[in-house]
């Protein structure tokens, strides 16, 4: 790999971004090798949680201008039709992911952050969408940043530009929590074993169905969740995580064994 | 009743769930009995808000896992089916339903008070949905709850399966007060009574108008809402209200005599 | 103009409502005039954003009371119909609309706060949908409300008909910054001159796209994004902007000259 770094421990895939001198920009490049990467660890089933940082300084500064500068209407095309198909990939992993943030998460950077199912934040991170200070405003980033957080704080971030601390990207609900920059590391790594400690199967299960919910109707979503429920309860690991309720031990899930080999 | 217990005072409902040592688990015949209630309440309209509560140490720790565990594929839909109603009917009576919160509320617990119209707790109430934890994932409690408070919290809840406090509940939006255990009596009769002054025919055009909107996209919902309003105003208790609106007394409504009787 | 008076500075339209005795009520009168206004205003292209204020006691009391007291089932319609051509409006027009808000924003006085693209609020203004009181329950408030704050609050503003202070609309989403009175002018400057500096090409092009994704499923919204974002890379002022970026100076943009003449 040439744009990231990847590291697993136990059932954690650790990838960092891997550009600090360019903010860690997705570039097209960047975007396809992370696109690729998450599909073998999808693949894979080895990890249960995929933990994205970047560096100190950048979570990531969004998409390369240099590269837009350079595009004409089909390569531009090309180029964020790359990056949706990764934020795609993030949605269709079974994994968890979870974004890490130190520093600023701009444009499609926080693009990044909006569409990762959580993310920790140092408390010196700063979050925008500022392309429209550029003529090219954050569309795309808009999207999730607009489901994760309410109407009029988007719109401030997307027709000024401006910047958003932390502590106000956790009231908002851009994020899940918000730490001194020396707990990050342990405090991201704390969430991520509260959901490692899941079946595999489940996660999967239960990310599917969350997100295909949240786009339809109450009751057509409630209908559609009561069949997903009714299913579950015939999985292995629900007949052994209940047994295990009431035995009052810890379960063993079914994809144990493959995580472990 | 025997899962339930009900009183009646002036036009407010109490429904009590009555299985504490069980932590009030909202059982198939519960469920039963408590939509057979409502839908009943629903027909007398004697009464404008219903208020459900628990008990001390749990408001309800959601479906028992006894009989989820002792469920056939078709017994297991057969059960989610019938809380589905449930929600429905929750839904569909023209009074505002009020969860009143002490101690836990977990999984279908939590869904009861996420599709109640309005919620009170007690300082020391906690929330989850802890179902990934049995490896059954809360996917029906996570409709309402998702349509409650932020994706990044919701996902949280549902993958992690650990608690929320009170306050959080309050900060996300799951609840609409927050309130000592000692006054959460007084507090929820309080919100109960400013909407009991209300007429229970504009409650219903109202709860009908509230929800079905929701689902809409933006000025289809507001289209929808102009035909409503519009109807609305040839309503004889809008005529009765807004002529005492400017005459500066108390309305007196159309349906005051059938409560009173 | 009878209900309004209208200023222009620099690129920004001020448009304050001027029937401070009756609480400045959106008579069908004032709604005609204001939508009128918007649209010449829309079609000049001579300002990049609008702020709408009340008077010091309030923002706007909501429709005429009177005129729906004396309204047939058609004239109801009629009069609601031209709050809905009104929101339209608003939404549809290039500029980013601002509501500057001073004591009470009531019933569709709200929904005009709602609707707004981003509001600024004095620490003593105080939000209600208090319709129901009247008989006449807030339905067509509700749209926009229930989609800048959430539901649970929603139902509790508008089925008690009670006040939320600033702070609380602040904290629920439904204003963008509340500031002591003596800093309302100020602040609320501050923020529309943080979108002026953009190019109104690209404001308009992001308020389309943003509006029109938020309705839809999360990646039917991103696909329609990727290609608003695509095409708007080649926009002459996302050329200039990006130029500008590395040359880093202030971008020209394209109706600079359009707007200066």
């Amino acid at each position: 790999m040439k744009f990231l770094s990847f590291r697993k421990n136990e059932d954690i895939a650790y990838i960092k971004l891997e550009n600090p001198k360019e903010f860690n920009t997705l570039s097209l490049k960047l975007m396809q090798e992370l696109d690729e990467l998450l599909k073998d660890i999808a693949k894979r089933r080895e990890v249960k949680v995929v933990i994205i940082e970047g560096s100190t300084k950048a979570f990531s500064a969004g998409h390369s201008l240099r590269e837009v500068q350079a595009s004409t209407s089909e390569e531009a095309l090309d180029l964020f039709q790359t990056c949706y198909r990764l934020m795609r990939t993030i949605r269709e992993i079974p994994q968890i992911v979870i974004s890490k943030v130190q520093g600023v998460a701009v444009a499609a950077g926080c693009q990044l952050v909006a569409i990762s199912d959580m993310a920790v934040a140092s408390d010196e991170a700063r979050f925008a969408t500022p392309g429209i200070n550029s003529g090219l405003f954050c569309s795309t980033p808009a999207v999730f940043l607009s489901r994760n957080i309410g109407r009029k704080k988007a719109a401030e971030l997307l027709f000024t530009g401006n910047m958003m601390s932390a502590e106000e990207a956790l009231q908002h609900g851009l994020v899940n929590k918000v730490v001194p920059r020396e707990k990050l590391e342990k405090e991201t790594e704390k969430l991520a074993k509260d959901v490692t400690k899941q079946s595999l199967d489940i996660i999967e299960i239960g990310k599917k169905q969350f997100y295909q919910q949240l786009n339809m109707e109450d009751f057509q979503a409630l209908n559609y969740s009561t069949e997903v429920i009714a299913a579950n309860t015939q999985h292995p690991d629900a007949k052994e995580g209940i047994e295990a309720f009431f035995e009052k031990r810890t379960p063993v899930w079914n994809d144990q064994l493959k995580i472990e080999s």
